[in-house]
């Protein structure tokens, strides 16, 4: 049964069109690593008014994006996009889970 | 080639587990109205820190759940939950659509 998983972000406001484009261009292999990982589907979603951004990821597994931190590609992907968004010491972006309340059945 | 679509709306703080056991009581007569529209995929996040609610929808023909607003059942079910959401003055929530930035491809 896939699960479906939602998080928010913080981007620093004035990088919009700049977040737009890096993921535009996102690393092929960073994809690969995504979809090996049992990532179905993600879309990230921004919010103009409070810069939040708001990610939804249907996974296969057990596994999440949030779980590839240890990979050497994700850290890099993490030290690319640091200089525009909230990023905790580590340089991770902050990422709050978000519970589901409602799923359509 | 379904749409998915996220949109941002507003709750008024004390009021999580209230919304979520409405959610959960949602009447059979909307599921079916919300089927029958092609909503396929229909998810409710909320954001504790900020009281906001993502919704995320995937939906196979045109119309969405906003378009909905001209039906009876839909306006009685805004009328039920308009207590505990931030409304506009025809009762309906306050929804803020918001931009696709990345969709895994």
């Amino acid at each position: 049964m896939p699960q479906k998983l939602a998080f928010r972000m913080k981007l620093i406001p004035g990088f919009e069109e700049e977040y737009e484009r890096r993921h535009r261009e996102i690393w092929p292999e960073l994809v690969t690593l995504l979809k090996e990982t049992g990532i179905i589907d993600y879309q990230i979603f921004l919010d103009r008014e409070t810069s939040y951004l708001f990610a939804f990821q249907v996974i296969a597994g057990e596994a999440n994006s949030q779980d590839l931190g240890s990979t050497e590609i994700v850290q890099r992907w993490w030290k690319h996009m640091a200089d525009i968004m909230e990023t905790n010491p580590d340089k991770s972006p902050i990422s709050v889970e978000l519970p589901n309340v409602f799923d359509l059945q």
